[in-house]
């Protein structure tokens, strides 16, 4: 939505990031809990250009403003929801309750708190943090349109073989040997697109999108690793991104499409030689040098004809 | 450049990312030295769908193979130049040495490190690590198209006075005060986008980008500040920002856009009270918390008409 | 182990930190993998004055070495063993097979890699990152005399109720309210010494101290959390500290001391107000602001007594 | 300060870290403007047991309540002063004020503003982040008796040259070659004692400590460098290390000991080779791989004869 201002395009957004907010939820009894912990970004695409030139604040939502409403609005669940149904509440207050702000983008990133277990049996008020994150992204415009991505963050998946490379170009740059057996470690950042194009679209349950973001996790897992017998092999992280992505798209018919980021995160096999002493010791495929710098980085989208993303 | 594949739509890209390299060149006699240290991501768009869909990697540059690129290209430089002069190199060869890659996008973030001074005069081999970076992307076409971009990150500004935020909108979510004094602190990521468009057109100095950023740093802050005595009012971050990048274009002809990102970093002004003792002491404008959670985001691009960003 | 130096004291120890090493190994019939991760830091104390002072290395060993080292013991273990088990291996090479060395303090961290289950059965050989982390010292001399300690570190634990603070100094610097009703969350550090005081006593099973980490793991959450049902009322952090190391001492016989680090990472209940409209919203122990600065700080260590920690 | 608590030994402290503070004073026609700020850890060694044990809270200062006295004490100092000075007014406001707590250990980490000149001249009231930090830790008991520690953090210092390392041990697991012409790359923590015991022997100018601070800064960087033309050579990490200890104690009388940690950063010569293409280009001490992962660990303390560290 740029502007010409004294000759120049002009464009800009304002917003408040890391907002941090607990919402705890008890069952009618007091005794069950539930609680999320999530970080808040927002940002505003609004008519307040006078600002920016003329020092005139008069159509600039603070973003304490902004701030305070996210405490306000998670008190007004009074049920547990999703990150995705409160990123789009908040999207729906911005772009409505403001006539400056004809769009919202709303970030939410949830901690992976999970339900602790004592003695088997799961605690009542009782939680401890996992691993890989949830991350969320609304984009609500005034006239109700959507688009929701989420996001899984640093889910880290490693084999220690069924994997290697080989085939490809061969020049004077060129000294990585060809493979059949290699370690193959990534941390994927998988992000995907549901086909909802309006707030009033969405499913009616509000933790419909807690469900969908555990199944594609498991999938896109289940896709990497292959049976827990005999596993699948991969002819390189490519060919795996990509069976990983159809995987996804096959399987849930409300993602329209899918991205995903898998760093190479290389276990270079250790192979020390000396001058004193030629190799210092034989290895074989057993001991590994781990390194992220630097790394293979692959990434792809896929998508359902003509959706954009 | 998307694809069909199996009825989807397909996008893809890969490279290496996080190579790091040290140069060290000297002058005639041996005895100055200079010295860069930088860290590359490399991206490259091909043609090399093959590997994804049907196991075959004959049209993939391994990422091996690009990690020691960085290092022979880094060779052959035998005089200093500048991270945008080197990004362009590497992308020049990705694009015309592969038949298969199309674009080459090259990213180089410089540490900052600068020569000391012993005894008021500059080391010859001494080196100490400054605080904020200087980051280039160049995105290469096979045709020798160019976009070049260089960034500033982590330029963190503070000013104790001459800040203030008013007339801004009051609704039920709004419980911040206005003020015309206040303390304004940011960390700025600047990035300008040069009106180069193309490999050839670039000026023949190597080290030419360098001084443009160490001048556009300098515009940028003094902008900032004002006047060494007296400093100049900031009716907002907004308002900053925008004199800062209106500076940059006006300043810089071959700088064809620009683009701020300046979180407002609170400083609040600290009251205490307590149920026992009231307010526990008067502050007035002299002791802050200050805060990373929440910022203020504000972000804004300029543009000369019509060029993209 | 100070020296006199010139007239000064002096004391030293060099090493090398960060050597990230994997391992793997195969059950007889190659399907069935295991694999460790593990990031090593060796310090050696060795009488190597001569080489601060002289400038005569004849005394060092290089840190070089040291890593070779690494990669070669950790191929000679043929099976699966503890962090603790490696620990003791590197040192007792160090201090046996360099006459210059009589203590190595050797560092381990393990990665918190998982076996993962596809369709509810355990895989072959892949492995997904889980959240808080192993981390081992063994102090080793010469003499065969060891100091071992295991630590878990980044262990987020939270509960949102049955935790209360009352009672505490109240002074004109106070303003915290009392409540019996809170959230409490923290990330526990734990470092427990094992009472075998030498490297040939230690029990022989190359996995002891992987299932002990695992149980005192266990009994740390437990008495966090208390019953699934009703869980157990804490009077602070202290209390609960306190609780949980006479656990960890109670249940196991070969711990001599255990030592806690536990935050208090405050989840501080919302509570707005403003000029304009007073309170904005009433809140009612459901939206919380979770911040980590500042945040208390809270450790104690117990021990069997005379034992040193 | 161990007790006895049902058969074991038990000790332990409490506190508040992270507590952020920024303190601006101005001048008397209020145009010149002076600013810090702070990151204050507090760590109080108190009688407080029952607090453990009994579920009493009567013996202890909360938390929250030293975190307010953080920024009461910064609105009393009304002139500048150096994070020392701050360190030791807290130690001896916890110890006097409060019957249960006999030391106080005080940690201020300052961030490392530094006043900004535009046209040449120094700015009344703008400041820009630099790079290293300046840390301060004040230990006071409650009789008066202080142990003062300031310390240097993240001083990254790099020669391209006059750097070797010849004559080490070599056995079987050593790959390194001897060589007289190597990068030396480091950053540098240094730590040291003062002498004043008590506090009211400190030095009553308020900035003192800042003076010695940058004072110490400067010997180190002079010492390690050598000669704006010529430099000196550096035989180890170990040989510079001692000649910079030593010239600190040389020069500053009011310094007990230093302590140096100065990790061996490496910049590793490239030198590719590949099974097709033999050696890819002949590197020559030009282009490096520098690495953190693994770095050499070298420290050692030098202290005027027996006083301790």
């Amino acid at each position: 939505m740029a502007k010409e201002l004294d000759g120049f395009k002009f464009e800009q957004r304002h917003g408040k990031a890391k907002v941090r907010v607990g919402r705890v939820w008890r069952s009618k009894d007091g005794r069950r809990h539930f609680m999320v912990e999530w970080k808040v970004n927002i940002s505003l695409l609004s008519n307040c250009v006078a600002a920016y030139v003329r020092d005139d604040n008069s159509d600039i939502v603070a973003t304490d403003t902004m701030k305070n409403t996210v405490y306000v609005k998670a008190k007004e669940c009074s049920e547990p929801l999703s990150a995705e149904e409160f990123a789009i509440i908040l999207g729906k207050h911005f772009t409505s309750f403001y006539p400056q702000v004809f769009t919202a983008i709303v970030k939410v990133v949830e901690k992976p708190w999970e339900r602790v277990s004592v003695n088997g049996q799961p605690h009542e008020h009782g939680f401890k943090l996992g691993s890989d994150k949830h991350v969320v992204e609304a984009i609500v415009q005034k006239s109700g349109i959507l688009q929701l991505t989420s996001s899984i963050e640093g889910l880290a998946l490693l084999k220690t073989t069924k994997s290697g490379f080989e085939g490809f170009i061969r020049d004077k740059y060129t000294a990585l040997p060809e493979t059949r057996e290699r370690m193959l470690a990534t941390e994927v950042t998988a992000s995907w697109r549901y086909s909802y194009e309006s707030v009033s679209s969405i499913p009616q349950n509000p933790l419909y999108f807690n469900d969908r973001h555990l199944n594609v996790r498991q999938v896109l897992a289940d896709t990497f690793f292959g049976p827990p017998e005999g596993g699948v092999y991969s002819a390189s992280v490519q060919s795996t991104l990509f069976q990983m992505a159809k995987a996804v798209l096959s399987r849930f018919t409300d993602i329209s499409s899918v991205k995903l980021k898998m760093p190479n995160i290389h276990f270079l096999p250790v192979n020390l030689s000396s001058e004193d002493n030629g190799n210092i010791v034989k290895f074989n495929d057993d001991v590994y040098h781990p390194t992220d710098e630097p790394h293979g980085s692959i990434e792809a989208s896929l998508s359902r004809f003509w959706s954009k993303m």
